[in-house]
């Protein structure tokens, strides 16, 4: 029998192959292998990018030239652009904006070839600072409702260039998955006075099993409710609604914990592709949502159904969360 | 500038890309191959699946054996199962249910090798009709909430197996997405005292431009809020919330546009991976739901980004529906 979970946030419904479940060598994924070739995100490649917005770099470099550690540039190729008014209007029964926001690129690290496991925990800690950099600089744009921070690696995950980036999207409209997880966790909220997510903590911390690391601030997990086989949450212990609002040593921690987690991950499917967004509260909400608490959805590239499970929302799991974290803590395929 | 687009259904935001639009010729899309092999769905090997529930087949054969022209069986591997109670349970915070249900799987015709534009309008008749009776059959059940019809071609689009066939599962509960639109569709009935798929037919009947096919009872047209490239809606003109509906000439002229839809799709797109999903009213409220309007959802699979996308509920669509429709009504690619 196969078991039907709802989450608690969202009230979404899927289905968890308990009966049969698919182990990870029944995984029969697109394996994510470099091609090489000429990188505009590579040293020595600088004025192959529109000019550098920010980045970190040696005192004795100068911008568009070698010598940084991370790099943020405008997108070549912009979702949205930054420029003119968003002239929010109708036509007919349909409602219609001008594409106004930010679309950066974070270039995370000079080697071409070096996924997140393979960095340092300073390397790591150093391009998640500049995820709060930027979006401290971006909130400042009175036109900006949300900011998008995503990972796709590898071209099964959608990434057009195969050095390691993140993309960093200024929106002036909270997205609707967003909004909902929003809405679902204030109902949780009003009814039970607690934090949903908070709630999620404890029930992890206790029962264990869907655990796959824990440090003094984070704990990663596959969640009792997952949607995609292998996926992962890391998530502060602490309540905070607003990604930036680590603090001290949360950062190094969590850069930590984000390393480990996707190199466990990849002791056991050794050349994946995989997405991670970061889920933050919206501009100017950053410190009243009780109810919400900023978390990293992880998601990996192991199946190909997507247009069905996307447009009916409806998602069937292979492997229940709780023998995900099993194969995933112990770190090698069986 | 490209341009944002509020759905008037569910309020979801999409980027459409109509500053550098993708044409057909730069999807570099997996091309579904066939591949041939042992077909537990071909004529002669009725024995490898599980017996027969329903089929139309010549009077003179007897189930199980060659002579049907349609034929549904139970999935071998399903996803629900149709013995045991449903119960609903706590487990601290989460919710969960057994996994009851049906999974039936409907062959839609003998030819292994014959997709929808291959048959003939009769034939696609034949196993639209069939989606009918099993839909009578399974709204029987008060266990079951929802039937949920939908084809997956292609391995791209998650088909595991080459045969053209459809996917009929009876669901204890709603689907979230589904539960979304007809809320949608009632908020904007209470606003307007209009269902909004009606008004969506009457300003698409008036703008023209993202229409693909019209005949006396449906259009086929990109949906001006499309989420997908290429993505195509088939909705009868007159209001009907419930699939079933369906009465006299009705079932032929959707056939009808059906095939000639996916036909024209095929033009353009020559061996594509596609997924499509019948929006219906859930069992038991067909006749009520004045807001809510039966259509079909067909989503090529052109792109690969789908973590990022169904995770973040915001879509990137590379191509204007309005270009979409204009290649799709010429019916070659440019």
């Amino acid at each position: 029998m196969s078991e039907l979970r709802r989450d608690p946030i969202g009230g979404r419904w899927v289905i968890i192959d308990t009966d049969h479940p698919s182990l990870p060598k029944d995984y029969e994924y697109e394996p994510h292998i470099l091609k090489g070739g000429t990188c505009p995100f590579c040293y020595g490649n600088e004025t192959m990018t529109p000019p550098e917005i920010e980045a970190i770099r040696n005192h004795n470099t100068s911008a568009n030239t070698p010598g940084w550690e991370v790099r943020v540039v405008p997108n070549k190729f912009p979702a949205l652009k930054i420029e003119g008014d968003i002239d929010r209007r109708g036509l007919g029964i349909y409602d219609l904006s001008n594409g106004v926001g930010a679309h950066e690129v974070l270039i995370e690290t000079p080697y071409h070839e070096k996924d997140i496991p393979d960095l340092l925990d300073k390397e790591v800690e150093n391009f998640l600072s500049m995820y709060c950099r930027r979006s401290s600089d971006l909130k400042k744009d009175p036109r900006f409702k949300y900011i998008m921070i995503f990972k796709n690696y590898g071209a099964a995950a959608g990434a057009s260039l195969e050095h390691p980036h993140t993309q960093i999207v200024a929106l002036p409209m909270v997205p609707k998955n967003v909004m909902e997880e929003i809405k679902g966790a204030h109902h949780y909220f009003e009814f039970r006075e607690r934090c949903v997510f908070c709630d999620i903590l404890k029930q992890e911390a206790q029962e264990k099993e869907r655990i796959i690391l824990e440090n003094k601030y984070f704990l990663s997990f596959c969640p009792f409710v997952s949607r995609f086989p292998f996926e992962i949450w890391i998530m502060p212990k602490k309540h905070q609604s607003y990604f930036c609002q680590t603090k001290g040593d949360e950062l190094p921690q969590l850069a930590s914990i984000l390393r480990e987690t996707i190199s466990k991950f990849k002791a056991v499917f050794p050349n994946p592709s995989y997405n991670f967004i970061i889920h933050s509260s919206p501009i100017g909400e950053q410190e009243e949502l009780e109810g919400y608490h900023w978390h990293i959805e992880f998601m990996p590239k192991l199946t190909r159904v997507a247009g069905f499970e996307s447009g009916s929302g409806f998602y069937l799991v292979p492997t229940p969360p709780e023998l995900a974290a099993k194969y995933l803590r112990g770190g090698k395929q069986a």
